[in-house]
């Protein structure tokens, strides 16, 4: 234990680091803080956003990695990652509020036919289309994480039947809780609106197929606002020509940006939006990382540990 | 007092009476209930959507109209209308949660910037856009009724400050109440996003003009969803290009359809749609109706009787 940390800070120089170390350093005044470059000194703690290879043999001494954002599966497929280092995951950081916003509002444009809307709108078409009933939008959500938990209580506060499918029996008041590999054909069937907010891993890449999209009620809809690699694009838009889904809003991708030559491009009934469901927000984000790097440096226990083996 | 009310239902025939009647006859079986023509038998109780003036001299012997909606200026705005006769306005009716969903979907919209990121998908542009504070966008609700209340606690159940502007003071958790007239200005310079729930009445008309959105903070965004005859066209169309006002999403005109000439089509930030924020839900619009003529049968009060003096 000593008394002032360091903390190195790497992420991509589209981030701006300035704003995040000035705010950094406001809130651990005596902490030595940095900028990460193949220089750098070797720090206690870093704070990471899709780091190189590189940075993890230049900072031999790190106690632990804090990574800005929920979804670890891009640090944790670097083969550079030393086996026994601590990884943190970005806990709910005003993240939840955003992700509910974004999902309610992908949802609502769907049932309540505003994309239509829209479109008449532009072509000066005055179409009044009746609301259809909640009842007949079952949404299932995959997940029930930090972010997947709040969005399944947004969805039952405004009506629509839900339900929650994820590794472990989850109970969220209102929503039915589809536990384990083994209910997902029940879980899929009993669902009209897909949403998406599962931890990419080994399990779960690649989970919504055409199998998976079968299943479903007819006229479906898919949300995806967790990883691109959840997804088989090609399933995707052969189920959407065949008319088994009515369409998707998806806000992840396998390669980002989404390359122009890309076939989503090219077909109308996808809403893409440039992976912003749930942006981190600077200041929460900080506030929980210094209070961790204190915990840590009084030896007491702290959350969102990453469990390598499950993956997230 | 009878043993069976006859009903007579008066709508445009674009409303499809045979599905209204036959579920009012499942839900009153003893009742004598008949579609509207000049010929029809006097009945002891109306169910209306704008009636021809006509209407009215052929029925004499009503004991009640019930309108099936909530906004009830075009029935006064009739002269027709006999003085004495009890109006009864739809109370909410199912129609509350769909204004819900109506009004968020339209701030998520703006205040995430969704509306241009569907730009950019069309244009095949991949442009990440971050979200701006709540806080920066305090909400506005005028009118505190069946709808404006509903909103307004939707609206601070997800974080947004809200204001509500009302006759009297009206009080709902986590909102600010502005009451009376007299308080419009400063309830005006305290909103960024407008919402108009008012009814229509002498006071209200032309009640949104250039003076009012002056007034508005910078880049303010307007909502109606009331009616058009709230909102003075051609200062909102000044106000957006002049920059002051960001842009409006309109549900309600003084002439529906918007006829194709009208200005509002050529400008792009005006979102446009077809009066469909909240249609009447049949099956508990009707089972309000019945229970209410029940109720006036056996002598009982009802609520919803239209202030002819107030307008509402």
């Amino acid at each position: 234990m000593t008394g002032s940390p360091s903390i190195v800070f790497c992420a991509p120089a589209a981030a701006r680091p300035e704003p995040w170390i000035g705010e950094l350093s406001s809130l651990m005044p005596d902490a030595r803080i940095e900028v990460w470059s193949e220089d750098a000194r070797a720090a206690d703690y870093a704070i990471v956003w899709t780091p190189p290879d590189a940075f993890y043999a230049s900072q031999p001494k790190l106690k632990a990695v804090f990574n800005l954002g929920a979804g670890v599966d891009g640090l944790l497929r670097s083969t550079a990652l030393p086996a026994g280092l601590p990884l943190i995951r970005l806990e709910d950081a005003g993240m939840a509020p955003l992700m509910v916003e974004y999902v309610l509002h992908a949802v609502l444009r769907h049932v309540r036919a505003f994309d239509r809307m829209e479109t008449d709108r532009r072509e000066r078409r005055w179409a009044p289309r009746w609301p259809s009933d909640r009842a007949l939008h079952p949404i299932g959500i995959m997940g029930s994480g930090a972010l997947g938990r709040p969005v399944a209580e947004a969805l039952v506060a405004h009506g629509f039947p839900v339900s929650l499918w994820s590794r472990s029996v989850k109970e969220v008041d209102g929503a039915r809780s589809y536990p384990g590999l083994e209910t997902l054909p029940a879980f899929l069937a009993a669902t009209r609106v897909l949403v998406c907010l599962l931890p990419l891993t080994a399990e779960t890449e690649d989970i919504i197929d055409r199998q998976a999209l079968d299943r479903l009620m007819p006229d479906a809809y898919v949300i995806n606002v967790a990883r691109g690699r959840h997804l088989v694009a090609d399933d995707l838009l052969d189920a959407i020509r065949d008319g088994k889904v009515a369409g998707a809003t998806l806000d992840v991708f396998r390669e980002e940006p989404l390359p122009s030559a890309h076939p989503f491009w090219d077909e109308p009934r996808i809403t893409i939006t440039p992976h912003c469901s749930a942006m981190t927000q600077r200041s929460a984000t900080l506030r929980q990382i210094a209070d961790k790097i204190a915990r840590l440096e009084r030896d007491e226990p702290v959350s969102g540990i990453v469990d390598r083996q499950r993956g997230y």
